[in-house]
């Protein structure tokens, strides 16, 4: 992880080695923090302006106003995939509250601390490979979503304890962990929301419950619907995800990743899966690379 | 904020303002950290033994196996208060899951990044000031508690966001958030846990709810019961705490503040509030002043 790549924090490019923060940072102590996963395509930022939203909306949520510009923040990113020479990257953008006297009451002052970070992502898509090796294997866990009155799941922030812990109880050979909600209903993957087909309709989880509102979720219900395809949001219980017809992932570096099982039963990929997948490579393409 | 204290990072005594971790580092990316808020009186180190085993359970529900032993971490909160020759001090002890690959799943093996924050805090108690300027005006407020099936209330972690939107809501005169739980019950405060009195019985929020074990709350609890008064643990209602005819809030620096006020009714401190402050004080002075 400690290569040769630049990070940007707080308006310097530094290699990814000495990259810091200070332990007094809140975005250390308490994990006070918003942040997008975001990913460049031949040199573009896909989608900028929806990140750019939900980053805003994520600070307001956590009343974090750290007086950058959508603009500024984006140059930042321009300016990190330069210095490191990628067109096709994984970026993670953060904005912590910085540093404020130690108390967990926050101040309105803030001296926000700005991160950036890069990687190499291949391309994927209608040309290339995929960033993921096969379909998912899902395994449902106990882990509960948090409920939106404790922390609203519509914010992206530091605090990630409750996919982790999710994650942990997977077993070795499972890819994601299926997360269901106070009431039992399914929610979501700890970093994917889901989506399943079931005689031709395509359902996934309202962002009425503890549901991210993801981008690439948002990006499939438009592209379906403007396709001529049925979509439904709402509350699921797992049996209807069992008896579905296909099964798909998506989050930011997936993209669609079809569903191969759920805790052992076969639910698999088909036409509607492969349709949306192949309309969503255009939109990339029609987005970054004209 | 940046003193001239040294505070001990990953083994090594530093400047606090430059003590920092790296942007990689899981306790920042995600707040996948245990950490501890301990209190040091005339240099000793007061329940360790208790902070220990809190710390373990909470690295246990994080399945974070760290390594380090507690005489270690115990020396090293030792060295650091010594360098910065602090004989009544705020300590707070974080272990995070280190750099790790980026991915959100953690791996086992783990090379831990262990942060020692210390600052002075008068001595307080018997002899000396409280720490709080009076008693605490506190208020309910809409963000609910973090169940314990999405994130367990007995892990001391950096993810703090929950306390924080808490106290976000707070008028400016208020001094701490009162929490209920998803069944309307009263939970605990954003860094605090909840007593009231009621016909000389002392009661508390049940850790059955999402209720931390405040190491505090359970001294009270010990004290009380060894002075043969009565005590409960339970599920209790606003109603419950407001017509209690003594009210107070337990943390490690605070130790017992009684509370003033919950949104605007009176409730205040009286003779069992007194007594067990009293009980407390002697008990740090004859764990620490040997």
């Amino acid at each position: 992880m400690t290569d040769d790549r630049l990070y940007h924090v707080d308006g310097d490019l530094v290699p990814a080695s000495e990259a810091s923060v200070s332990v007094d940072d809140r975005g250390f102590r308490y994990g006070d923090a918003a942040f997008e996963t975001l990913r460049a395509y031949g040199g573009e930022i896909f989608e900028w302006k929806r990140h750019a939203n939900r980053l805003e909306a994520t600070c307001e949520t956590l009343s974090l106003e750290h007086g950058l510009s959508a603009d500024d923040l984006r140059s930042r990113i321009d300016e990190t995939l330069a210095a490191n020479d990628l067109a096709d990257a994984y970026v993670r953008l953060s904005i912590t509250r910085g540093v404020q006297p130690g108390k967990l009451t926050p101040q309105l002052e803030v001296d926000p601390t700005v991160v950036i970070y890069v990687k190499p992502l291949p391309r994927g898509g209608l040309a290339g490979e995929s960033v993921w090796e096969g379909p998912a294997t899902v395994e449902t866990v106990t882990t509960r979503k948090i409920p939106d009155a404790a922390l609203p799941s519509s914010a992206k922030t530091h605090n990630y304890l409750n996919g982790i812990l999710a994650r942990t109880e997977l077993s070795a050979d499972a890819d994601e962990a299926l997360l269901f909600d106070a009431d039992d209903c399914v929610a979501e993957g700890a970093t994917s929301n889901l989506f399943f087909v079931r005689d031709g309709v395509l359902h996934t989880p309202s962002t009425d419950g503890p549901v991210l509102p993801g981008i690439t979720r948002e990006i499939v219900l438009e592209l379906a619907a403007d396709a001529g395809s049925s979509t439904r949001t709402g509350a699921y219980e797992l049996e209807d995800v069992l008896e579905a017809d296909e099964a798909f992932l998506t989050n930011r570096t997936w993209e669609l990743r079809p569903i191969e099982r759920i805790d052992g039963r076969e639910v698999g990929t088909g036409p509607v899966t492969a349709r949306l997948s192949r309309l969503y490579d255009e939109h990339v393409e029609q987005s970054c690379y004209r």
